[in-house]
């Protein structure tokens, strides 16, 4: 996303990396309203997998997704005056619910700009946690044309989704958390839609133990990250057509850099295969996961000899799927 | 189930309810290989019980049901010689599943007597974890009959799926686990079916937590052991019909016993509200439980007023059910 910074009156976030530090800020800042998500195993995916797997189930985060930690730790970061004009951002999903959670647990206002085609179940989750809503067509011009309206009108903060410093160390909480959950993993992998979650971990697991493998899982139909690290150029052109609805942003400049510096690589997955993954984690984990959490099975399925034997972490990212038609009965 | 003691050659559990050092001893026999499950909250979910309820989530368990507990205590409480003449049971759910798993744990055949009305999904799990399948025709009669030569054909141990103190002491472990977890509980509230998993919980929650409220949780259409307590005797001629498959079973003498003695009572909801009860957890939550496990809750929001403000402890029973048609869909 690119607001002209020209037509907004408050300050906007800067482009410098978040460190340890201040991951241990956002996790300190978060924990009265965070949950602590649980990491499960399955005997059998085990199995399939050749691998020992831990899943860190971050669909069980409040709102149903990681977008919580980093939309609390922004929120919570504003001096009281910035923060009673309230906080802004446009998302056809998880983060909008997870900035209007934030907000009206610190009681300011929250203004989340939904295109018309959101898919409902996240429409109706950013109503219910109260945000105000404004509506606009389904293209990132007017989306960001509106954003640009309510800050100018209201004088709220931006919180990006992804391109936020403050927003990427609140997601570095979940490998903070895991590696505390599970000593000696080997690797970690975590889907990528616009960075956030992958840059937050990579900093934290870099730092706390340096050797660890670090990979991101993509949808093949959404490769943009992929072809980004591989050509070594910001791709952000390109419309994805996934059923990763999560997942179908591109890198922002400052998460191309941390992934640059930090990641071993991208896996990639077929739709059939992310669907197929997807049914495993809610067959054997008796949990629900969006297309974009499972994207991180398939693709270690896919690459079985590479992690053979290794302890890996994989971030379940989210829960928030309609339930009257599931994936494999489309 | 009333197989007659005398076409058996094996000893047949005793009728004495297990104390709170036996289901101490189950728990230490359990713990290399059962899981430590999770115990989850949601603040909508709160919002909408009017209480604080604590989701203790044995969906989670091996064979995704708690019926691995007791089956495993039972399996790993045989002496040597008669555990190498194998266990047997008859069941068209999580018990025999359960049953298979335990003895492949311990290196024995489990023989498993599945009525030819039993769910593929069940079914299926029965046949994955190794045990030998026996099919009959779906009459209690022709169940009792087939396992009763089962046993006089191999000498297998019968492990009964509630009428056995072993067993029962096994499913106490549940209240032991989740008492640790959540401490100041002010009720507990689990499904019954045969009763075993409750006779258990009762024992174990009395003796840690004498004050504290024992609530079963039934359908309305398969209300025997609610009018068994009322009526002080055990019906056990009914046919009951609900879509919560594993509450179909009617007490035993022993569960009968136990639960006369410690319950405080029974809630009953109906198919409606069950489903409805289901699909919220599914929603909230992010978790896949049974039929048989949103009964708690259906149970919990019909009764608010009793247990308004309260510290509820819920016990989730088990996830197998059948992903292509979801209970809603029906």
């Amino acid at each position: 996303m690119n607001v002209d910074p020209k037509s907004v009156a408050v300050p906007m976030a800067t482009d410098a990396a978040p460190g340890l530090a201040a991951i241990g800020d956002a996790a300190a800042r978060i924990a009265p309203f965070a949950h602590v998500t649980p990491v499960l195993r399955s005997a059998s995916l085990d199995e399939r997998a050749g691998c020992e797997v831990h899943f860190k189930c971050e669909n069980f985060q409040r709102v149903g997704a990681f977008k919580f930690r980093g939309a609390c730790n922004a929120v919570f970061a504003l001096p009281d005056d910035i923060a009673a004009r309230g906080v802004a951002t446009h998302s056809s999903g998880n983060h909008g619910a997870a900035l209007a959670l934030a907000a009206r647990l610190r009681g300011i206002p929250a203004h989340v700009v939904v295109p018309t085609n959101a898919a409902k179940v996240k429409h109706d989750a950013i109503a219910r946690h109260g945000a105000k809503i404004v509506e606009c067509a389904p293209s990132m011009a007017a989306r960001e044309a509106a954003v640009a309206q309510v800050i100018a009108h209201t004088g709220a903060t931006l919180v990006h989704p992804f391109a936020d410093p403050l927003v990427i160390a609140g997601q570095g909480t979940v490998a903070l958390e895991l590696l505390r959950q599970c000593a000696g993993l080997d690797a970690l992998i975590a889907p990528i839609g616009g960075g956030g979650l992958l840059s937050g971990c990579a900093i934290t697991a870099r730092a706390i133990a340096p050797a660890i493998g670090l990979w991101g899982a993509e949808p093949a139909a959404a490769c943009d990250a992929h072809d980004s690290l591989a050509q070594g150029r910001l791709i952000d052109d390109r419309v994805p057509d996934t059923l990763c609805d999560g997942l179908r942003g591109h890198l922002a400049p400052i998460t191309f850099a941390i992934l640059r510096t930090h990641l071993d690589g991208i896996g990639l997955a077929s739709e059939q295969e992310i669907v197929a993954a997807m049914r495993l984690l809610w067959e054997r984990l008796k949990i629900i996961v969006e297309p974009s959490s499972a994207v991180t099975l398939a693709a270690l399925l896919r690459e079985r000899e590479r992690f053979a034997g290794q302890r890996v972490g994989l971030v379940l990212t989210g829960g928030n799927v309609d339930l009257d038609t599931l994936a494999w009965q489309r």
